[in-house]
């Protein structure tokens, strides 16, 4: 994998673009193979399963975010050739930010981009935006499709908010039936509940809280992984950490091998018809950084929203003295429901391109 | 960074090779300055501390190890020109491997290694043997002298081991000074003797444990990391995934993230001898992927050893049919002593990089 | 330097996409320091330079090609974030290519995007389009501005065309002045009445014609270029055979060094100015693929327009049979004046590249 | 495809290692697919045929350059490891370069190295010297094996020498034949003849020849290349000019190109067995940057071998006076001969890489 910059990927690969309060947001999609169907429409419905607004837990922000398909699409098939998407940005209002433009917000990375740059787009986090990941979900819903037409199929959903953990792994007919039904993306209903109590009584102290979003690959064909450096847990931890808020990520097990012993930690093989497969997944679909055929599963830690409206105290670096901030405004009191869509989409990515980097998947034709 | 098969890193780059009872094993490290003092002495040193056989919680295996640099250095200097290092793989006894060369061992890459590539060298797992990481130690002997010269000091501990941890953070003086002293390079060497009995009582048990790594750079100047997806935590966690074993990886506060409000999570900004600092260090020194001049703090969760001497259930996958498996020999009981300097090396290799790309180090010549 | 499919470069680094006539073509480009002024004008100077319809000798289409800036740059400053800029693709009339959909014109691309894909864009070209160059053109004009910061200027110019070239070498002086004032690009007036001639005289006859197109880049430092495969001119001729119709590149004698002798061939080094100067720069600037700080030059073949009016034999791909092509429309019958802005654009990419991973520009911050 | 230090190919994939008078030379191969027969003496027959020491045409060094394989090799078959590759330097007197150790040769990379990196191995040319292609043929060797279990073959010879050209195209089977059997590799033993008197001669006065090496690839599939930077006449280029001594390349008619018109140089297409063909090959097998199925033609235009023993000027840069150099020993008269198993092997390594990436080979696993 190429991970540089705002590039990701090696043959299947994405650049993103684009400022919050800029003129747009967008990406480039390269190693698409030629022939396969695709419509805007095909990527509006991620791009809205993202968009804030949608409940009382996340931000009431009014984002339209319709996306243009500017090229590698003709006559509503690709072509090979690089699709970019773009995404206007309308209706941003850049005056909240004036005021605050030399005092960084803790926990986001204004300070840390005007150290590194000089010269920032203080409104609204410039490139440090969660707009930024308009660009990841356009290019994963491509990778959805394309990874759908050779039998994977990508299941994200919250396991823990605000304190509230799942008590049970649910299944996938649960995952797909429960996720968009409830506002924190949970499984379990009766846990979505709690999850989402939880989160408000925070946010009305004025605070944030953070969880963690669990991620599935089923049928994922074994052998993907380029040992020793690119390996496809490196791949897959390198994904989701480049995801903003996201500080830990574990595979199967994940930081709970640490308290295993070896015979409870290694999963057996039993032959079952006619295939050899992992009795358990402890492992999480990996052994030796190579896929194993069995579900790749992944557990981000989200941190929580940095943006509360509680004051806080950070500098002024204009004048070089401390300062005070009070943020105002909508802000996601949990950002879990919308780490999902793009942590999917990230998976996408990783299995797009390993699979055409491994011969599964043709990196020319379609089908 | 560029993270594919065995290279790692964009200018700072490394490519390692070599399997556990091939002819060697060995890295050719590019990207390295022209004029830095360089001598065998310099990886020795690293390498003898990843070498088994140092106590009654490494392998007693007899690696003697010795390196001998091939390329890229003339009369004690570096050339700016790749840098070639080679172990000779001495002592080793491949005939316990003949018997169960049909049979993949669990928890180790025996199974996904054959299904991926359809023939394999199963003697001593191969390519996927952590003798591998010989290659990455030496390269990160190179990174750490660099390093050293601008700076940056990294540390490595044990934090956890066989369920016991650490109950306080140790000095960076006391890491410095005790991790060497203890065959669990634990810094707190009260808890290193606790580490120490439970990871023997599971040994004489015959099984193994598991734990936690951290690692630390200090003196990492503010800016590094390339948004959005050079992200130096996305580098640092890909980096960590790649080592075997690891199957978690936290920046900071890391899974305990999720647990915190934002007003607790957020470190508050104020300035110190006329810079600017962050009060707390929760973050582990990476904002928006940005290094903030903090040091960078991050735990890997390593998984209890997969070779135990309990039996276990596998295949044969030659008849196609299920099988158990008893391993004999020494192993590690718990890897993480080991760990720690392979996981420091990566950490050097990383910043090394960075330092050269985000303009800290210059790239063609040293001092 | 990455080379591969639409990326280009290693930190300064562009993806172009688009279609010639699809929605848009654009590029977004990755890696300019922050804080560097930027305007749209800068970049629209130089689309205008590539635009045809200029002169009898460009064909006839009335292409405006507005760029627009879409991220990247905030208040006529960058951002260090990656730039996108686009242009769409207006007064498009794709019926005439119709009727040919399935005959593939001798000398152009249709054939073999047809043969990798299997699904095309027949129109203009697709992707194979010098529309393409929009790209380049827009991106090589930021990496201009950047060069021109630090001392380096890039100068294009044709030598040869339908059998005319030029009989002296032109000074620095005579390009920079009379390079625009010709449609040929030729920096000897007397030369480029005789180059329009004998083009139009082709053009008359149904045919077109080809040419050399030298590019000069002045007060480039020594020591650019990254043996022994990233070489300065291992990366220039990449950067010039990636342009469509260029079929040969040259460094600095180029192929008539294959006549000289060692004792001609060679540069005598000298001392002036208390500097080490080659006295004559046979060798272009570049030993042993690094920069030697005498001027660069390259000289392209540019072969003859593909299209021409003359009736030629193909196949229809759809029948599977021999068929005749005649192609309508308005041609250029000589693309030597139009390779011109798209070279020293790809000389202007290498370098800016260069010069950043030499560590001779700082990669995140300007001036 | 990355190009990029020492480092060549995206999937199948190369990096050398060495200095002529350090220890050793070498190269990893990686991307080579699992079970593909090698054994040393694949590779040793290709590096006998690039060793010097063969004829009166080539230098008299003893250089016995037997390669050792060190990895990525199992009982004769390869593992889908890296393959690392090693050839001891014997046999090295560095005596006459001491006294030369400040005064860099011209038409040889001594200053640009020394500019550059400040610190060099002056001794037969360190990095820059033409030993480094060991790990290039070595790794061509395995390159070609590959390519030609898949129907791939390549065939390189000198059609230029001392200014002596062939007067005709020789067919495949010449080249197959005569190439070998005559010191200057020429196809047509008649000009050979003429070659060899015409470059003694200008040996016998103390002075060297340059010339011309053609490359050709026969049997390679349409579809090879990646539009529109990743073409494969740009990774053509690339490759070939990344060879010491080489200034120009041109593919299929390349330079003679600008003398044509567009009538004559376009390959009209017809149907041939079925197939769609081109009637002519004057684009040498590449289309808008993708391969036509047609052979592939490369020619590279290789100046006069830089040491001669006519005195030459130069400077002493440690005195920063100006100086005068006679070089002693023994140096091709023309370097072409040794040229030819250099190209043949970048044009395999090319090729390996591009059909992997386009889905014709498979990637892990062979035949």
């Amino acid at each position: 994998m190429v991970m540089a910059g705002n590039t990701f990927g090696k043959i299947f690969k994405i650049t993103t673009f684009g400022e919050s309060h800029g003129p747009a947001v967008g990406v480039v999609v390269e190693g698409v193979p030629a022939g396969m169907p695709l419509r805007e429409e095909d990527i509006q419905r991620e791009l809205d399963r993202r968009r804030p607004g949608q409940s009382a837990l996340t931000t009431q922000r009014r984002e339209r975010d319709r996306v243009e398909i500017l090229s590698g699409v003709f006559r509503g098939r690709t072509l090979g050739t690089p699709i970019c998407m773009l995404v206007r940005n309308l209706d941003v209002d850049s005056r909240p930010y004036e005021k605050i433009k030399t005092k960084p917000r803790p926990g986001h990375a204004d300070l840390t981009y005007w150290l590194k740059y000089g010269y920032v787009d203080y409104r609204g986090g410039g490139r440090s935006s969660a707009r930024e990941t308009i660009g990841r979900v356009a290019a994963g819903a491509v990778a959805k499709k394309l990874l759908a037409a050779h039998g994977v199929e990508i299941l994200g959903h919250t396991v823990e908010a605000a304190g509230v953990a799942i008590d049970r792994q649910p299944t996938r007919e649960e995952i797909r039936r429960n996720v968009e039904k409830n506002p924190v993306r949970c499984a379990l209903p009766e846990k979505a509940e709690l999850m989402m109590k939880a989160i408000l009584q925070a946010a009305a102290e004025g605070d944030s809280t953070g969880g963690v979003v669990e991620v599935q690959a089923h049928g994922v064909p074994a052998g993907l992984g380029e040992p020793v450096f690119g390996k496809l847990d490196a791949e897959i931890a390198a994904a989701m950490m480049s995801i903003g808020s996201v500080k830990a990520v574990g595979i199967g097990e994940g930081e709970k091998m640490a308290r295993l012993r070896g015979s409870e930690a290694n999963d057996a093989f039993r032959i079952k018809d006619g295939k050899i497969v992992a009795e358990t997944n402890r492992a999480g679909g990996i052994l030796g950084g190579i896929s194993t055929g069995m579900p790749i599963v992944v557990r981000l830690t989200v941190k929580p929203t940095p943006s509360i409206s509680k004051p806080q105290r950070t500098v002024d670096w204009a004048k070089m003295e401390e300062a005070e901030i009070r943020l105002k405004g909508r802000f996601d009191p949990n950002i879990c429901p919308r780490i999902v869509p793009v942590a999917e989409a990230m998976m996408a990515l990783v299995l797009a391109d390993q699979m055409i980097r491994a011969g599964k998947i043709n990196p020319d034709r379609f089908g």
